[in-house]
This record gives structure tokens, sequence and C-alpha cells, in this order.
């Protein structure tokens, strides 16, 4: 286990995706992992904490959502860039090794059931709130987030410290294509 | 005008917000004009382009858009950073002259029917798609994109020049309170 995972209040959990970063989508059902990449997820409410995030209804990620009611969205760094493309690009039909073929190393929490993808800087499980015509209409899913993590070297006191931190823990902005920004300098209004 | 005012291909307007910038959000009704600062902003759909954003109750511009069913998205820059701090910390019902308090000044384009931010990096003129249960239940409203233009000194040729431009035309990723980041390095997978 990672020392520094460390527990984020939930009522601090929305800023955890607030700057926009690029993410990763992670989800179990019968006995079946997967993760893919989502530029489209956003916060959607403070406390309960809810997101909102993108599911093409070709990926098979969505499925394993659909089955279980359950997922994990995870804040990747700049040192996982290869492995966030990766896994953006190849679908768990085509490549049914595409976990490992793209480095992904899983691990759990003890009570969580989702996998969830080491050597990310945050975790945030999710409950499905199962919202059909939104679902159809939009690939358009809400869910209620129901424990929220990161790691203290880049995430503590209730906010991101990407200023004083390795740059290689910076989020990832996806562009198109395997192009994408790092978040850059902090500012204060 | 600004000279350097671009129009962008609506099958790539989806890029103008896919890296999860804050955003201003405009709105005209029965003659009232507003602005606010909304983070929670995010891309749904390529072409058509569509995009949603959380509007609180207790937001005016809401009600604007409620009203006239239209309102535009644009993404402000770091030279904006008090402005954008402003319109998100002052609501129209308390302060009347909210806009020329925070700088603000407007702008249209000819066949639009919605105010513009001038000095922003882009701008992404949408209709309002109603669908009451998440406006209602979640505050989320889902617009479509009828048409998007951009700054050619930072967006052209379909995607965004930060690394070539002044960095005063990064875009602010908003954390809490008055801070923010800037978005950073150029990145390739």
């Amino acid at each position: 286990m990672n020392p520094h995972l460390a527990p984020v209040d939930l009522a601090k959990a929305y800023r955890l995706v607030n700057h926009g970063p690029t993410v990763l989508v992670s989800a179990r059902h019968a006995g079946v992992d997967n993760v893919m990449a989502a530029a489209w997820c956003c916060a959607l409410d403070f406390d309960p904490p809810k997101l909102t995030v993108v599911l093409d209804k070709s990926t098979s990620t969505r499925e394993l959502i659909e089955g279980s009611g359950r997922f994990a969205v995870q804040v990747p760094t700049v040192a996982q860039l290869q492995l966030v493309n990766a896994v953006g690009n190849h679908s768990l039909r085509e490549a049914p090794d595409k976990l490992a073929q793209a480095g992904v190393e899983l691990f759990e929490l003890s009570d969580q059931p989702v996998p969830l993808v080491a050597g990310c800087s945050a975790w945030l499980v999710c409950d499905l709130i199962n919202e059909p015509h939104n679902q159809d209409s939009y690939d358009l899913f809400i869910g209620e987030v129901v424990g929220a993590w990161a790691d203290d070297r880049v995430f503590r006191d209730g906010r991101w410290h990407f200023e004083d931190a390795d740059p290689a823990w910076r989020s990832l902005h996806h562009v198109a294509g395997g192009h994408f920004y790092a978040i850059g300098e902090a500012l204060k209004a």
C-alpha cells in the first residue's frame, strides 16, 4: 500500500477535479476490470459531492458501470502520460490484455469494491445515480462520490500543491490525439 | 471589433473546453445582461457539439438563460484573473453595476443575440437544450453549440497554441476561493 495515500474530506472532494483534469475511469463487474481515459468529467455538486462523466456506448467500462452501479474516477499524472494515452486508445474488446500492455497496476482499498489505478494523484469512488434518459440520450453519467483519497505528496490540507511538488505529479489536460497540457503556475486573485 | 477573432469549425469546437478551463457564462434576457464564472463546464458531444454547465439556483445568469434559451460560454485568460474572480464573487442582485465594477466589456457578433466578453480567448454560443429534470434536480444545463470563435493569437488551425503565445493568454483553472492554476506545458504521448 502507498504510505502517502490519505483520505480526503468528502466536502473537499470536488477540489480534486475542479481544475478540469483528464481522468481515468475504472470499474469492475462479473470479475472483469477495466480502465479508460475521460477528458469529459466534471464536478456537479459539493455536498454530497457528485460528478458527471461522459461514457461512449462503445466503451467496455460503461458496461461494467451499468452492471455494477459503481466506478472510480482518478486523476493521473504527467508521469503516467503514456499509460493515459494507451488506455484511452485501446478497447478491452479488441485487446483483452489492454491493462497489462498499458502498464496499469490496480489496487483496492479494503472496504471499496472497485479497482483503483496505482500511481495516480487522487481517487474518487462513486456510486452511479441511475438516470436512464441522460445515459441513453447523452452518454452522460452521474456519480455520487462516496469516498475520496489523494497522494499527500501533491494534495494535502484540502488543496493541490502542484507548485511545491515534482513536476511529474502535475495533472494532464487532454487536447486531442496524443496531445495534452500539464497544469501550470499557481495564481492568486 | 477584434481583428483576431476567427470562426472555429463546429466539429472542433469541443477543443476549446476539452482541457477543462474555468469559463465565463453570459446571457441576455429582457434587456438585462449578466456574466458569471463557472468552473463546472464540460464538453458533452462532438458533432453537433454540446456542453454541460452547472448553474446554481442563486445565480441571476441562470434566470436569463431560462428566459432566453441562449447563453455563451467563453474561455478567459490569465490577463483576466481579477475580472474572473470579481464576476464569480458578486451577484447582479446585490450589485447592479457588477459588470462595470469588474471591468467587463461586452460585445456582440451581428447575427448572435447574446452578449460576449471582450478579451477572452474563445467564445461558444449555445442554444439551451431544455431538460427540466436535470435543471431542477442537479442545476445541470445542456447547451448545443451553434457558433464558435477564438482569438487566433492563441487558438488557430483547430488547436490551442498556449506554448507559443504570451503567457497572459493561458487559460485559468479554478481551485477554490481566489486560487487558480494557469494551464502549463504542452506534452505529446
